[in-house]
């Protein structure tokens, strides 16, 4: 790659999902043809020691412990936000103001005013500068057939979008507090998490939009043992709870812009579930059907037959051709690796970035939606424009 | 089975019903140790032709043209009623006043108001006089056997319900309009058709109920081809259509009287989707997964583990002992066959059959608390007691 | 069914396989539009009172104890032979001999020799009396269809045949020494009992023979403990137990006459497997595959792609549309119920029905090529024609 | 990793085996703690242009055109071999003499000849100079746990096992005469290539050894057009097609040291079968199955019961605690992550890493018995020790 222009990225934040992206940034040139070679520059974190060894491990070149400071250095062009939601504003718009590109992961803020901040910082940017926010499930490349498959009408006029995504992770009592069960943090629980992803893949495969929506959302375990050291000694067991304060689960029906109907349900109740979003899709000519725990197949029924298993492996299926042969299936870091690519690109080329903080805002918008109609009895609310 | 007391059956109907019935009655003798012997002493149906050629393929030993004679008849101690859901109540509601057993087909009614008739004339009935409702999914072994883990509390508390029936065979908009897509003969359309078999099956396997919900339904072909010979000599295009007066498709979200979250959905446009009747259901020790379209199997999740197939074909599943060896499967006729059977316990017994014709109406509320949310913007609507 | 002509049948032995024809034979006219009436004229079998309650609880008119009087009876035209092997011979040559058709369970005899002699009692038989072997499980629906693709030439050029028979039933060393597991009544093990099944089903799918066979078989547990009553009182340890006579399992691999590679397997000790009855076939366009644990799906792979699944339930798969709508599946007995239509046709319209008694003849000796291979130290065996 | 003792690697060959092994050297220490640091020092083509192409692009800091050249690179101390088969025994040996630890891709060579001089030039050298042979399917999560499995005795005495590995890229016969269809280059046809990673499957995850075979090999397609620039210009038809000289499908059955029937199967002709190497094993006690197609699912049967699909992603599962939570897969090339990680550790413990250049030889006489076996009728031939 020593005749490509390189790119300078930094990195913020260093657990699961800095872990992915790292991988990804490390592997994405081996295998696709890329008009910048990225260069892992440095990676930022609050505890020095804990970062550098972080950057030694993860291939950084450099650690930072303040963001702002990453964002400063000559050598970082990308700025790659990997921390918590509550964190995703501030940084994205200083990085904006500052003429970095930037790749934030979802969901794109933990309120709708922040998440608008962004989309008018991302407005406001020279178009030179790109944003993008990581629904990385868009890049699986089943999905991303399915998507193909739409476009070219072979499934009609869709009439049901029927999302899922299932996990059984806190279905324990006494699993503890963690950050991702707290809303001043997470924003959301199963909603924001999981429930924004199948928002934005459905309308990412149909090409349609979330209209309105009828909401449920419950917190099943309402008290939680504190996390690690926060419970202290000499706690009463009283004192060594916390309250748990974003949704379990949340469910929710509603409309498309195209007139199908959806249901969606996002839960870390689902015991047996592990990592199960599933998109299934009817079409008056064909449907679709997939599930993320059998990440390499999409089921496909056309002509009124039966679902075939296509193994999404074969060299004309997206992104599949820059790896293995067929029949030899890729893993959860390879949707980033695309989603990389993809950015690469759309920095290369000029083209927009694709999902845009915009279609992260409405993301928000749908699940902010659901949120009040779940307060307001389940009443079927507009999502705003 | 020359030694047992004989009870005589008459069936009205026969039609798709009327055939998987009289397959029931004519088997289930030669499975299981009944406490009677039904003997397929006559059927009813309009066409004096077509009902007598019906009796004979199907085994009946007399034919009647008018149900008020059957259910007069002598010989005939169970009537047997295989109509569509508008005369259900009329001759319910006699054949009880006559003294008769009833076993009804499903939805119990059209309407709560004729369900509600239906429950009080069971009551008033002699107690040894019995009626049920045929929601023959309850006697599919898997989900038989599925009701049995719930009960035994292997699930622990029952967070989730994801309830669906998916079929697919009106998604041609030149399929014609039958009679099953006219609100005066089939009282709703995918709600009341398959919708009240999952509301059922979900208040049987939790032992819980429907006791809210919010709602969203949608015709998506609003006009069809009128059927056959109504269509008449010298129609114009435009005159050999009719409205569609029921749904093609419900969603609803609810909760249950256990505090469970559940969804469901009805649809016959769900393309490449034949008779899919699904069911799983998340608890805090396992879940639980069923489809019908592999009505041998029950997939079991417990100890945090993943889904084992169980093929509920051994000696000690439910039904399953009366028939083959294990790996032996049993198809959708058999599930009539096993609701004859309990039937005939409960009449020879004096036991109380289950689902009642109060089980029926409960349903009958569920789906019309639906129509009621649908038609209130999707509010959260409790389910009358 | 009153006007039409009836047959009289005579049923010999009421266990497994006795039950389930007597089901077949009962339900048969209630389904397809038959050109002869069964009448089930009398059931025989050792025991007196035993048949006779068997004759009442599956719905023969009258009893027999002498199988020879049996076939006697002017009111019988058809024997179905439904006794170990051991008797297959005897019984059919008599009821050919008396102008009787024969349906004869498979195997067709527990020799070569003995079903060379059917076959030549078939030959001299009037060709108005007709015989068939009851390979059950050509028709099942979804086996039948895979024959329908392969005779269109959808799967090009055979290449591959992967045939398993996989149950469990006497994995348990202490599972006692039934017949089944006796040389002198049963003939063969797991090879007679369920290898049969499968070189006849992937003959009939192919529509080729197979030619040559390399095998292996093996009795894993040598002694078992006496069934019932057999073991004795005072009966030492030593004595309580008997020689297992014939294979567990047996496993060859072979060549078909057109020129495919073919794998075969049975077994009784394949712990978690109740009846899978697998079927796989690749050639040059497409492939197929099978398992009967899910009896109603076929997987097709074509034009390269992954394999559908489709549920063999549509009015035009081979015998579905006789049944239910679809989705709505089939069991086990169906198989038998088609088997007797098809049967009931020749009988009426004189076409001989397969498969023959030559038919199978052709299995013996294949499955006496594989012992013959396997006393051989393996070598390579042609089948004898 | 600055404060680790680093490891130069020097890889031989830049095609679909090199890529994945640069993958796995460039990510392994990022999610393994490794007691060594590989460093990707040089990496050896034929083509010096294509050489450093491979190298930029894989990142290898150094490129060479001569394997002796980088066996004698003072920063090389590990040999990674990734060329075909014919040159593994070659280069082997002289990376050993000259001190170097040797990863060796699979099959170990070309002839048992070679394999054997492998194994002594690896006993030969110093204990501490370590040889590995890469059947990376052993480094399968879903693999190593089956062995486990067998290991604790969940499975009960071993009675069969079934692995088939089919895939289907030669079915079309334009499909060109490429090097892996050329015995003097490949050795063996589908046998060599891919039977012998289920031999080395079913032996890893047994424990116990292959001992007999009966065997059978087809070459389906004779003769196959020539591939690329060889064809020439004026050729006439008859000239553009060479021989097909090894096996397009092998067959075999035999036992087990332990008593075990065992059936294999590896065929490049099974249409819609991408990569489909799978494996079942049947005990006393319990079962097992994989599909490499869903490489992250084990299916296990214990107590009698169906199949359970176990999502191998579980933090105590083997290599998955290294990765992402449960059920966020891994793909392909993980599993030579996996192998390189153990490489790594047996170097830098003086354990011996497995499976050593003796069990590469012990596969290539199973194989060898098979192609005499299927050259000797099928016999049943034992594998050599």
């Amino acid at each position: 790659m020593s005749d490509k222009t390189t790119i300078g990225v930094g990195m913020i934040g260093y657990a699961f999902m800095g872990r992915v992206h790292s991988q990804a940034w490390r592997s994405v040139g081996a295998f696709f043809d890329l008009p910048l070679a990225p260069r892992m520059a440095a990676i930022c974190g609050r505890s020095k020691e804990r970062t550098e060894a972080a950057a030694a491990q993860l291939g950084w070149a450099a650690a930072e412990t303040d963001w702002r400071a990453l964002i400063e250095r000559d050598d970082v062009q990308i700025v790659d936000i990997c921390t918590p939601g509550d964190s995703h504003a501030e940084i994205a718009v200083a990085a904006l103001a500052a003429g970095k590109h930037v790749l934030c992961e979802k969901p794109l803020a933990n309120t709708v005013a922040e998440a608008e901040a962004m989309v008018r910082a991302a407005a406001a940017a020279p178009s030179s500068v790109k944003s993008m926010v990581a629904f990385n499930y868009r890049r699986v490349p089943a999905i991303a057939l399915a998507r193909r498959y739409v476009e070219e009408g072979r499934l009609g006029e869709i009439r049901h979008v029927r999302a899922q995504y299932l996990q059984d992770w806190i279905v324990d009592p006494e699993f503890p507090l963690v950050w991702r069960l707290q809303k001043d943090k997470a924003g959301a629980g199963a909603l924001g998490d999981i429930g924004s992803h199948i928002v934005d893949a459905a309308e990412y495969v149909t090409g349609q939009q979330v209209v309105g929506v009828s909401g449920l959302t419950e917190t099943f375990v309402k008290r939680r043992p504190l996390a690690g050291e926060s419970a202290g000694l000499g706690a009463s067991r009283a004192e060594s709870t916390g309250e748990v304060t974003v949704d379990d689960a949340a469910l929710f029906i509603g409309r498309l812009s195209g007139g199908a109907l959806a249901s969606f349900e996002a839960t870390r109740f689902a015991t047996g579930r592990k990592n199960a979003m599933r998109l299934e899709i009817n079409g008056g000519l064909g449907s679709l059907a997939f599930d993320f725990e059998s990440m390499n197949e999409l089921w496909v029924s056309e002509g009124g037959g039966g679902f075939e298993r296509i193994l999404v492996t074969e060299p004309d299926h997206p992104y599949a051709g820059a790896w293995w042969p067929p029949g030899h299936g890729l893993g959860y870091e390879h949707t980033f690796t695309h989603e990389i690519k993809d950015f690469l690109e759309a920095v290369a080329t000029g083209a927009d970035p694709s999902p845009s903080f915009a279609d992260g805002l409405r993301v928000q918008r749908v699940l902010e939606a659901v949120e009040r109609s779940a307060a307001d009895g389940g009443r079927y609310t507009n999502v705003e424009d």
